[in-house]
């Protein structure tokens, strides 16, 4: 049941990618087939399906929340081409494929990257939803992936490629780089759904719990992951020296962290009056996966 | 008169700027000086200028429009400091200065352009302007820096460098490249004043034609320019075997054209009611500048 309802959302989410943000045969399509490479390589769509769900504890319609659905899945995605360029990891591969500037070139993988973020902003405004939640919507997509958000995640990253980060930073970092995105993701399901301040508050706290989880879940299986299922090589962030949560706690400890913070996330859930049994089943999938 | 006005403009946009993107001290606060550095380093401003006075011509509140005039010129900022990055032009210097790059590295110089881009949305969306105005203007905003506006520019600019282009593909490079956002600009001033759709076409007409100009003198200078008012050498389109509309037409038919399209343009600002004495002045003095 819960299986089958999240791939009907991944299906309705890559089909409204296509609808929204189609193919072009203009002269310089290029840059939108990069674009659309990136974006449709896969991926958990996790944020998309989230937005979705906190938008129907609200009963807003599903026309008003998918554009805004793409419009968080394109920023995911070019913050991952960008984050993959040789002046910042220089990985070759993403999700086990060519990643944009090994396919496309380093400058149309640059300008991917630029499109897929300004676009983003162009479909979330013609999103038929009124214009109040709108803007307020926009105003939280911005602010969750710019410099107080994502993008200020990726800088202290940067910075701790060069120095020893105390648990304390890692996991500013973690809630910044991971968990900002994860949060604007409930957060305009809540707004689009006409939810209240304190169900917004919620939301984010639900939201940040549930993305620091999820990153040290991916710190631990880069080092118990099976390659196959994740799809790219364990073991980088040894190899890198790259400190993390699981690094300073120990293997053990970083579990039972993982664990607490995913109780603290499904508490959150129980504040909420309509039916959260979707997202209660998604949390705790995403505490347990293998991939 | 026309020199102390526009002056005043420049100044009250790089006030605005201090006060809507101010300096941070946080941990992470690199990236935000680099964003700064590139965007306070001076330029025109031509762009917010002639977005405050087509907002006037229908009476708009300056507290109305300053925001998104502070981000139409994060996103031109943004997109100098990507093309500056030796994947795309790989250029050292910008206004006489060190390139974004080269002060602050790559890395951060990726991210600053990024973090003005996304930036420019969030206080774009959170300018005092009524709610379906600010949704039209951010529309209008992405559009016009998106993949059929500046982004498709960029892409065509690229593809140029490998193929003999006709006057034809120039001049559409031009429209999209300078002209899309001068373009945005202008229609952003009218739609938060609540111009017409007559109006938004007619101002449209008016910035696509003073773009074209505009990007025309600019290929006219970089040939007979004076390289200390310019702030950067001379005769780098020959130098790269550029094809421009100077290099197809001659310097005296490129020197006819410009004037021509900037008649058009005046003609445009003609059907305006208000008072357009200024924008009169300005695109006279942008067809007849030397820097």
């Amino acid at each position: 049941m819960f299986k089958s309802k999240f791939e009907s959302y991944v299906n309705l989410i890559e089909k409204t990618i296509n609808e929204k943000f189609p193919e072009s045969n203009s002269e310089y399509a290029l840059v939108n087939q990069a674009s659309r490479y990136s974006l449709l390589l896969g991926g958990k769509r996790i944020r998309p399906i989230l937005m979705l769900e906190f938008a129907k504890l609200f009963g807003a319609a599903d026309s008003d929340v998918l554009p805004f659905c793409v419009a968080i899945e394109m920023i995911h995605t070019y913050s991952l081409i960008h984050d993959d360029l040789p002046c910042m990891d220089n990985d070759d591969l993403r999700r086990g494929k060519p990643a944009c500037h090994k396919k496309f070139g380093e400058d149309i993988a640059l300008l991917a990257g630029d499109n897929l973020l300004t676009e983003s902003f162009k479909i979330a405004a013609d999103s038929s939803a009124c214009a109040e939640r709108k803007i307020k919507a926009i105003s939280i997509l911005a602010e969750r992936a710019g410099f107080n958000g994502m993008i200020g995640g990726q800088v202290l990253d940067l910075w701790f490629e060069e120095c020893t980060p105390n648990a304390e930073q890692i996991t500013r970092m973690y809630m910044m780089k991971t968990g900002a995105l994860l949060s604007a993701s409930a957060e305009i399901g809540v707004v689009l759904g006409g939810g209240s301040e304190e169900d917004l508050q919620n939301a984010t706290n639900y939201a940040l719990n549930l993305g620091l989880a999820f990153q040290i879940i991916d710190d631990i299986l880069d080092i118990t992951g099976d390659e196959k299922l994740l799809g790219k090589p364990i073991g980088s962030d040894a190899d890198n020296n790259k400190t993390t949560l699981v690094s300073i706690l120990g293997l053990e400890n970083a579990k039972a962290l993982a664990q607490e913070l995913t109780q603290k996330a499904l508490e959150c859930l129980s504040k909420f009056e309509g039916n959260t049994e979707f997202l209660i089943e998604l949390t705790s999938s995403l505490l347990n996966r293998n991939y």
